[in-house]
């Protein structure tokens, strides 16, 4: 299989418009040189993606004698998208162009065991204010991407027996938002996609993990050519997002990535709340590590503590930390000969415990993983920091919309891309 | 990006025949029922796919009225692929039709530390000799597709550091078995595709180690709709194949899935031969198994004589397998924690164990993993056995060759498909 899938395939205007996803302006000769196709196909195909508003012509290239020719490149701001991070106590919103890039952002406080209902009304209500603050049309909308702080079944939008999440066991999230917010989510219980009473075509409402959504945020929008990256969120919980060939892997249910109950080795007597013994997040996490610093007399009472007695110098605060890395690191060695990545992005909210963490973890996964599989391994912080939630969500949503075929489909009918 | 890429993109003939791959003979009617093309077109289409002899008329639909409509289907027998499973002591090579089942094979003594000449020269032999025994003409072989006993680079074909294969370290493979078969491969290094002295076109010659080959000939022959699968080889080293969204993930450098030398829980004590302590393939492996038993006073010099002692009754080696079944299981239940996958198939001559390997893997790993990733997870023997690999090999040469963009450039070019 090997480069045959990742082809380039100029059948269609869709599949003329992979090739401008770089963001390259070219000229329509320059397309029938690199496509091989007939000037009049490549014209006729620039024209359908320029009335649909992904292509824009931007300036005249250089001539080389006769007259100047147009040049076209992608216009990420033809539409937007919603991306939502929701938590366990916080909610934020992000409108973004088609690249992911936040436009506008709100962020409130909200309560997750509050159920679904006020928590996704609150999110269709600051939809709104985006668009109304943003200047953008219910039309420009093409889809929105959600997070949840729990399991979820992707394919269906609805959590799973999540933990944390009261009153949110397999509730039809996309259904909610779009009757809210009167949408055609163009899902198949909505019948045929894009019903013709619809003014603005299908928006899909797509839901996944908060750990996943901040995976397809940071390789996104730090590491987009990397086939195989594995994000490690360290919080008080620890979860992983798996790239493996580009794409997210998400596992025969969804619930790829759950490292946090994993046994960490040597510690089978720690009790975890999951109800079994030496799990991973019960002996790393953030309560583990507060634990530890309280019998050094250290008083922390929440991760943002523990980042800012690193930051302040306390060295047992920094032993702690960096031992819970070498932990995560034991973990992490194995998941590095499974799977064999090229990055590990190490994010949540104890990343920002400077070098001590990430010290820990490097330590133990160069030291215990094969060095073939090692040779080309970066072990990095994330750097999207606060905002790879709502960037991975809208990611997502691009991601979905933005193929082959959904802009042949969408110039095929309205006009409208989803 | 739910559904997105696997909808059917009916773009071209060669977009087509990935409909027809499914094996079911359809009408030129049906055809334009499914797809939504002109009628005009898929006759196009369907005779395009005839002439390189991939589709084939198979009699007639009953009709309804009027003159009963051909149908067609795809025909498995037009092309040949040769499958090689290449051992430290063996060399198993099949002639098979394009859906990987086998026609004729030859499995031979070889000697992997004889070094790449001799051994890929006798691959040569042996793919001549296959091609006479079927009546097959060379032109009919559209690649071939071969397991190594250690890591490969599959982009290149190339083992890397392969500690059981001395002299075969970057050995170019492709190249010599295209040199000594006089094939034109098709790849980069050759200049252009298919040049115009070559009689059948490219054909392509790819590269794997024998757990990969295994996990794609289990898949295709034994779960071909499962999309996230774990194979895993226990034999003298330990070793595992990951199919992940329907297709092989190989990882960075094509070291993913290297069970072998993860940490055991429990046993850092034991010297593993790769320098490192506790390695799961030193503490769970045949030379492991084989060591506890003379502890008992039970000698067995082979995987083979172990298996025979399980059959035969032997109870303390059905306790030493079934505990190696156990360390294996722990080590599992984190890979199933990470990839979430539905099916988990032990194969290798160990598996040949009855149930105590199987059991052992079982009572750790689904006491161990969280309740929704092990739902609906089967842990199941192997059912290719011995023909595993050459069926694998010679799947990852039918998934190469018979994608539409390849169908498409043979249709355009002289009738090759590759």
């Amino acid at each position: 299989m090997r480069g045959a899938s990742a082809s380039f395939s100029p059948q269609g205007p869709g599949g003329l418009m992979q090739m401008f996803l770089d963001g390259r302006p070219r000229t329509r000769s320059e397309v029938v040189q690199l496509t091989g196709l007939a000037r009049s196909t490549v014209g006729q195909r620039v024209e359908a993606l320029q009335s649909i508003g992904l292509l824009e012509p931007i300036g005249e290239a250089a001539s080389t004698g006769g007259r100047p020719s147009a040049r076209f490149a992608f216009n990420p701001q033809a539409r937007v998208v919603v991306g939502a991070d929701i938590g366990a106590t916080h909610g934020h919103v992000a409108l973004t162009d088609l690249l992911g890039r936040p436009l506008c952002e709100i962020a409130e406080p909200i309560t997750i065991t509050d159920g679904p209902a006020p928590v996704l009304d609150w999110l269709a209500t600051t939809t709104e204010r985006l668009l109304t603050q943003s200047g953008r049309d219910r039309t420009d909308l093409v889809g929105i991407g959600i997070g949840l702080p729990g399991p979820v079944e992707h394919s269906t939008g609805r959590p799973m027996q999540p933990p944390i999440m009261p009153g949110w066991d397999r509730y039809d999230v996309p259904h909610h938002l779009a009757t809210a917010l009167h949408l055609d989510t163009g899902s198949p219980s909505d019948g045929s996609p894009g019903s013709p009473g619809s003014a603005t075509g299908p928006v899909p409402v797509l839901v996944d993990n908060d750990v996943n959504i901040m995976a397809l945020g940071e390789h996104a929008a730090a590491h987009p050519h990397v086939q195989h990256l594995l994000f490690v969120k360290v919080a008080t919980g620890i979860g992983a997002g798996i790239i493996s060939g580009g794409r997210l892997h998400r596992g025969a249910v969804g619930a790829a990535g759950d490292l946090g109950h994993v046994a960490a080795p040597g510690h089978a007597q720690v009790l975890c709340r999951c109800g079994n013994t030496g799990c991973l997040e019960a002996v790393a996490g953030g309560p583990a590590i507060t634990t530890s610093l309280h019998a050094h007399g250290i008083t922390a009472t929440s991760n943002q503590d523990i980042v800012q007695l690193v930051r302040s110098g306390s060295i047992p605060t920094a032993h702690a930390v960096r031992q819970a890395g070498r932990t995560i690191g034991e973990v992490l060695a194995t998941c590095v000969s499974l799977l064999n990545p090229s990055v590990i992005v190490i994010g949540g909210s104890l990343a920002g415990a400077g070098e001590s963490l990430i010290a820990g973890v490097r330590e133990v996964v160069y030291g215990r993983s094969l060095p073939l599989a090692t040779s080309d391994l970066q072990i990095v912080p994330a750097t999207t920091g606060r905002q790879a939630g709502v960037i991975g969500a809208a990611t997502m949503v691009t991601q979905h919309v933005l193929t082959a075929d959904r802009i042949d489909h969408a110039i095929a009918t309205r006009g409208a891309i989803a």
